[in-house]
């Protein structure tokens, strides 16, 4: 429907207001002067405070995935062995980082839609001790699934090997703490949970982190840390290179809108939404693809009814009806589908979500009769 | 809920695209210069075909309301008498600008919810044969009713009596002509079924009825039509006064996108939605105020269940929801409400709207379970 925008209920981009676009569309200014800075020291600080890091927080001009490369590429130096967590495309994706900068890598591979358990992981360190760093998906944006970053920092705080937390489609949507957590380094980035548009990289580092990385020989230029930190500590707090100005601009009225309402509250609102689109499928018979204990606020994976073609549904419903949710990824493009449930939506955009897919599905003669999803989501939303 | 935007299911302003207000940012252009006029023309031109007039279409800056007087100022002497047909406050208005400006008035009150019928204005002539224009309303923003003024003008058409309509909520929202239907001044504006801020105002007139205005003498300055007319026939056609610029920047774009689609398509999509959303409504067992036959695409104006004050619905749906509609004017204010289906919105805009609106009636106790009004909204959409 040309006559309509449409509403983002894919995991990333979200979905965001024009206050926020708008932000963005301001004039320029220079980077490396004080009319820029007080922006990129102020986002710095909100940041600081919502992935709970007290000393050292960087911002990269770059994706989520140019924060997971700053990450390894700054802790580790060639050679050392890597456990990587793996719970979808983007614990795989770890992988494929520490080969490209010559570490060995251990692949854990967990099962379809379950989370990693602490003791794999110790069944892992205990087979290969030479392993001095785990890297692991927060929130896998790909199975939704969502791990114990609490468990596993407790359990490797005490030992030798540095945890590494890609946090992209976690931080801002579920509650999580990189220093109490003994984190010692989250990567994140603008596009999700913090509500602003793609271009800005996070990485938090714990103090051993950051010592270790004075330590390491950084292959490659763009994202050594040590400039960052020497550009940070300037009379004006700057990047080392060009950041994305404006992009910063949109972070910034995201993230102070994020503090005024409370993070805590976008999260609980978050969980609300979550739990009432997936009463909704549930009502539908719909069977959820991510274990029980493993969802998320973030987005809720879910299997299309037999015979039906997810990438159909996912065409319809943006075509006919302005809503863009994604499909499974990789082997799983034929049978999943993908809904979030973050950014500046809420209740209706559920409400409306459901709706349009039970239409798809009663119009593919997959239901017989619409209208149970979406009740069973106003009841949620009514009862909770 | 502060993070989201509010969706307008108002009757006026509309919901807008961020395409159509973004245009409205552009810097400005001087509106006495070739760079803007091109502007002007082809809004113009547009308007034109979209009302069905061929020779004689005027913009102000102004409202609707401005548009209204604009007509009333230029066609009619001081003293001569006017039939005001009143299906609700709008109707009312033009016998207050009539009065305004020292006219004569004959008011034609019809029933709560219902049009007027061809023979009432007949035998309102034959009592008054000193009439000389009558004033209707196409659409009721506050009572939902919409009149038959291609029945009207054809009734009118060879009688010395002009017919003045206001168009404001119907035009590019429901089927018209002025040409064809022999209507003598259509007023209209920017911010309803044209899909563009307000701030632009819209006369079109018959050739008869330009010819009569050359000969009024207009009591006011900025609303005498012959010095638009001398502006807009300069080698660079121009406003007689400063334009609203950027609200035409922005109501260009409105008007090329409604072209593309096509204004019969659009029409019809209004049509899809207001019918789909009724059907919510019976299905819930809500009165609608509007008689059958007098209901439009434009809004739906319907009565609150007993006990229920239409206020804190309101209140509640756009403060814990946001999502805006609107409630009964003057003396309807505690009894109706008013839901539009025109603007930058579609089906899921209609259901999310049902589906907060039943959970407020149940929340209040006036619905014994969620959901049928939601349901038989999707089998409308799914079935037409």
């Amino acid at each position: 429907m040309e006559l309509i925008e449409t509403l983002l209920m894919t995991p990333g981009p979200v979905h965001l207001d024009s206050e926020t676009m708008l932000a963005g569309a301001a004039t320029l200014l220079h980077h490396r002067t004080s009319d820029f800075s007080p922006i990129y020291s102020e986002c710095l600080e909100l940041l600081k405070k919502f992935i709970g890091v007290k000393n050292n927080l960087f911002l990269t001009t770059s994706s989520g995935t140019g924060a997971m490369e700053t990450a390894i590429a700054n802790l580790f130096n060639e050679g050392e062995t890597i456990l990587n967590v793996q719970t979808g495309v983007f614990g795989v994706r770890f992988t494929k980082i520490c080969q490209a900068f010559n570490l060995k890598t251990v692949e854990l591979k967990c099962e379809d839609g379950k989370a990693v358990r602490v003791e794999q992981i110790a069944e892992a360190l205990k087979q290969h001790p030479e392993i001095t760093g785990v890297t692991i998906t927060f929130n896998e944006t790909s199975t939704g699934v969502c791990n114990d970053i609490e468990a596993v920092g407790n359990y490797l705080k005490d030992k030798n090997v540095y945890l590494v937390v890609d946090g992209v489609s976690g931080l801002g949507a579920l509650p999580y703490n990189h220093d109490k957590w003994n984190v010692d380094a989250t990567v994140t980035a603008s596009q999700k949970g913090f509500l602003a548009p793609p271009g800005v990289g996070m990485v938090a580092l714990s103090d051993r982190a950051w010592e270790k990385a004075q330590k390491v020989k950084v292959h490659g230029f763009y994202f050594d840390l040590k400039e960052y930190k020497r550009n940070q500590d300037l009379a004006v707090p700057a990047y080392p290179w060009t950041p994305a100005i404006n992009v910063m601009y949109s972070l910034l009225v995201a993230l102070r809108k994020i503090d005024k309402i409370g993070l805590d509250n976008c999260i609980n609102h978050y969980h609300r939404l979550a739990e009432g689109f997936r009463a909704g499928l549930k009502a539908l018979g719909i069977k959820v693809f991510t274990e029980e204990k493993a969802l998320s606020n973030v987005l809720t994976v879910f299997y299309v009814p037999e015979g039906i073609n997810p990438k159909e549904i996912i065409k319809e419903m943006v075509e006919r009806y302005g809503i863009r949710i994604a499909g499974g990824q990789e082997q799983f493009s034929n049978t999943l589908l993908r809904v979030t449930t973050i950014g500046n939506i809420a209740e209706r955009d559920i409400i409306s979500t459901l709706g349009i897919f039970e239409m798809m599905l009663k119009e593919k003669g997959a239901l017989k009769e619409v209208g149970e999803g979406v009740k069973a989501a106003m009841n949620y939303f009514l009862n909770n």
